[in-house]
């Protein structure tokens, strides 16, 4: 049923990894500014293993923050092609910077490089350390998302609930301190009350706070960081020479008659 | 957990039903051109109810089909503009002019007007004429996408199957009797193999070959034509004062903080 | 596995469509009387589209109101006599004038006319408005038959709950403002603790009430009236030509085999 | 959200279990006349545990045989007159006889007694003999019902397949040899095409061939006859003292308030 | 797909039933003593039914009492070898005494005689007594084992909750008043918070408490004692001639090529 | 409900990781002897990360090879005794060396420190490379196991299939090569017939003979080595500061309270 697939081993053997980490938003033209963008890479860097160079790219364009579907589709364009220019220069993995997993499908349908949505990574890994989770995200908007990115990621049965602290993304980065008081609550009722044996931070500014090891000391129960644990799959996929499947993700039908990418979009 | 929601019943009482069709592929600028916009324009007139005005508007900018999620990405910004104006001018309901319903949940958000997606209004009236349905589509990279939106529509248990019947969306206007052969093949095979009892063509061109009923009686299944069944949909929800409900998809927060919908995306 | 269907699409071009409402209980013989069934039909026809015309027919026999499984299926062999006769008179379809959609499958099994069940059209349109929705009903001894109407509707994953009002169909009838009020208490608490985004009123005699404009502002999630849209979802299947599958209600074996309906029950 | 459950543990201690087999059709009326009857009631005592008293009535109207869910539900009405004899007679429990559990929720709502359905019964057994199972029935037109049993059983997930033989009742009981081989032919597709690791015998009239054991044998699975299982199920729980919750089958609403079951079908 | 399947029907025609209840703990060698074993003795031949020998063995290892998965593990090899011998002994079925199922597939495999875990009985026999049970089980460590226990069992869609009393299986046997009085508290909260309509007590000393019936009529709903159930549903499949399909548990293929038992384990 | 979990963040900070890979099954002792597990431990640092120490350590008694749910059971007793070793020695991490992950919940109730199982981080892998995989695994007799190691790992939905290359783990050892080439044309069954997007490898010695890269350049799909995933899992992990639930897993009772793993069975 599906058109052939081409599909190459990426031979990684001695070599440095590569990961580029997209942000889909444009972080340093909000007051965050250039400076979050380099803290956020210098986090990624004392997070990556030994053999592991990563960097991190921003589009040139897209919403400054993203707290709803829309804003989740006008990030996509840009991060294709941020995705495609990092395939070009030889990275052997990317991951969207973003919990919703804006576009996985059709970066994976582009490239061949391994393309990671943390949404997916961090709901893998927490469905293997018990068995119910939850996700503690920013706003209430992009709860039902949640929801079916569990559903994407074939865990929706281990899903205990989906929480918002209902706080914006710019006002995680500006007060970390009242933010990680929120971010307690809400988890600790995801445990009380959902039944969560594991916790997932569901948004990747909550991840720059670095607080999930110290969530998990007061909490008692793992909490996962999505940009560490997106950042640890991608690792892991490279080294083992396995990227998404062809056969999941076609090539887009015009593109493997020739068109360019640049020509899909009619203006 | 959710912002409150702000929501006003329609007052559509002895008024004309106003729906807009949106076109969110560019189809004036392939060699279909004008005349077939026309075309479908004059084929949903001659399909909606009497009480009812619709019209079709293309979108400025867009992919010139919908063959891969990439293309389904790349046609949402304009598809919401073109949303948002309709219900400037007063529309009750915009229907998007793509099976895979490519932001569907960006459009309601955005929109008080109700807003349908084919894929999600077919699959709905399939699941109530059977017990199985199958959808039979034009590509292959779509399918895996198909199966995600009978997810959405709650109706994946009823899912027999997605096909493919392998042809380019332009060669199925192109060729309409070549690709009703196909379509005839590929559903016999979804009501054989797979036990589908119900079948909903799974894309918009298929819709406007106008070969449901034709089918219907070939294959002595229902076969749904997607464009028709969401244009009753449509009519139906609004004549009953209905819309997506608020508590689902919520107004952007930025937006609900009084920003305008055009400054979400920061060049 | 399944026998030949005979399967005839349905003409309905400049016709006129015609809808008939069944009424599987014998309210002319309760207190509410030949009056509210001539309300009933007055609400239908200020409801239905320019194009069609609808009329109600109440069964010869049958249980005053249907409130437990029992009763549901004491309905049946008036309520299918009635379809046969709407059929044969050329209605285009009829509606079960109950939200338990008792008898639907066989129903559907003796008629080519399309049949409509209240709870399998209101659960689909439902399902199109949110990520989940509950039920609001009439008394308890009916809420796990609505699980299984949700089941059967293919959206089981999306109920949030059914709720019962605990008061009889009578009581709703003679009080409809203490009905009206309870029923909103229950719908707040199914938003409220069940996470419900679109409600629909599980009982015809609430949608009679015509209460679910109000119900929609007060509460603002969309709540569905399943008069109203069994009607509407009627009419749309109607001017599809689509009606329900043969492949999955095939006529009864005997009946295949030249046996006449009425000779099937042996006394 | 129940209506107060009124319950009482049966106290069959010392006492003789007696159970009644109902059956839903008028058999005498058929050629196969009162002879298979009384060879029916013979086959139970044979099956009957040594303290257990089993004799069989039959309806006094109904359909001849059961083959489509018109029929089903024409049963139900006597049938629950017959369990509601049963009951005043002191019976420990009734067995509907048909596969398809016709009317199973209506009669529980009615009896304290317990009421047993044999697709019930069946399939809960067959459940624990294995991880997928099949059920072989007569005719197509039950196959979806059976599916729909299978859920209200709890046990969709482990059903493997619904295959129907293709052959009437009736001719089932006139050439049980050709029947057996179909059966057993049917039966070997749903292990080897399906992966059926246990059968269930989806009719009555196949369970009185009493050839299970011989197929168990052929087939090198376990073949479940629902009659004989049917009354070990019955047997077993009536020793437990169980009967089915009042809190699942409320009496109906009517009759808790007073009215005669006789009154509750109004002509 | 799998191996060719060696399988008999067992002949049990006018034979006694001879069922073997394997207690897999060293009751004998905790506090209660072998008193106790012979209390659960007598208590099984109360439960029998007239034409069935029912005796208790005990394992010469394992653990005091089973609260944990841990324990569960090493109760198996010497419950294997305790059933082989049984089967030895010409018993016609043996059942684990522990709510836990530990090594149900383990001794499944092994025997060609029926093995049955309680767990699998009850939950199949809950299942037809209404929509939705709960199981009530000791202590928390074993909850969630019990949920995957409902999906081996097919039934977990009907699983309401599981609740632990926080009691240790010591105590309960020390202390049968204070156990009770929580059970019904734990029992209460299933039925009015979770929805459960019948209640099963998942732990075999509680079954031996032998108070299902007293919290029956306290409670309102069924409540299941697991140790007679499962002696009746052994019962009833041995007298239908039916075991565990090889399909489903196939003899560990070292065996099958003629290795003996004691030798898959080398030290 | 659970009892209160004690949690310690681990400080892995500048250290090296250490993690031990358990041969739950006597490898040495048979033909393949000592060297099988030393060229088995090489692999494994092959494929370590910089940072981390891996050893092999083998149980002193168990299976040979572990090809039924008995021999899985017979593993448990000495693999835990294994893996509190490893913490006692201070290693970060233990992978249970089988597929199926026999005792996993037991040895996660023993330890605070982690324990991979390797079932369960293949699935969670596979799971994000694809929307369905399949499992192609040694024996048929475990082949159900496996589905239910996918429903613990909450993935049971994208699983396409489970087949087995019916060759015995010993003979795969000895016949390298015919092996690879069974592997391969089962595998393309499950992408063929099944729709597999990525295969795993069901089994540790099929991951020991290093042959999933070129089956994924011979297949055109992902294919997972089971031991070379789980390695990366466990780094990934440990690196996160995270290990298992224990509010999933909690601390056997009688542990809790004072009791030595060593005393829990009493002989």
């Amino acid at each position: 049923m599906h058109a052939a697939a081409v599909f190459q081993v990426r031979e990684n053997g001695g070599l440095r990894l590569k990961i580029r980490y997209i942000l889909p938003g444009v972080l340093t033209k909000t007051d965050l500014g250039p400076a979050e963008v380099a803290r956020r890479q210098e986090k990624l860097r004392g997070w990556a293993s030994p053999g592991t160079y990563v960097d991190v790219a921003e589009v040139d364009r897209g919403p400054a923050t993203i707290e709803s579907m829309y804003e989740e589709y006008l990030s996509v364009p840009a991060s294709a092609e941020c995705a495609l220019r990092a395939q070009k220069e030889g990275f052997d993995a990317a991951i969207i910077g973003c919990f919703g997993d804006p576009g996985l499908d059709a970066l994976r349908e582009l490239c061949d490089m391994l393309v990671v949505g943390p949404a997916g990574a961090s709901i893998a890994m927490a469905s293997g350390l018990g068995h119910r989770f939850s996700i503690v995200t920013v706003v209430p908007g992009i709860v039902d998302n949640m929801r079916r990115l569990a559903w994407d990621a074939g865990a929706y049965d281990k899903l205990a609930s989906v929480r918002a602290v209902d706080v914006s993304v710019l006002e995680i980065n500006r007060g970390p301190d009242a933010a990680l008081k929120r971010m307690l609550e809400v988890a600790a009722k995801t445990i009380e009350d959902d039944g969560a044996q594991v916790v997932v931070l569901g948004c990747m500014s909550m991840g720059f706070l670095d607080v999930a090891e110290k969530m998990t000391v007061e909490l008692g129960v793992p909490v996962l960081n999505p940009v560490r644990v997106s950042l640890k799959v991608a690792e892991g996929l490279v080294a083992c020479g396995l990227t998404h499947s062809r056969r999941a993700y076609l090539k887009p039908r015009k593109m493997a008659a020739g068109m360019r990418v640049e020509d899909l979009l009619v203006k």
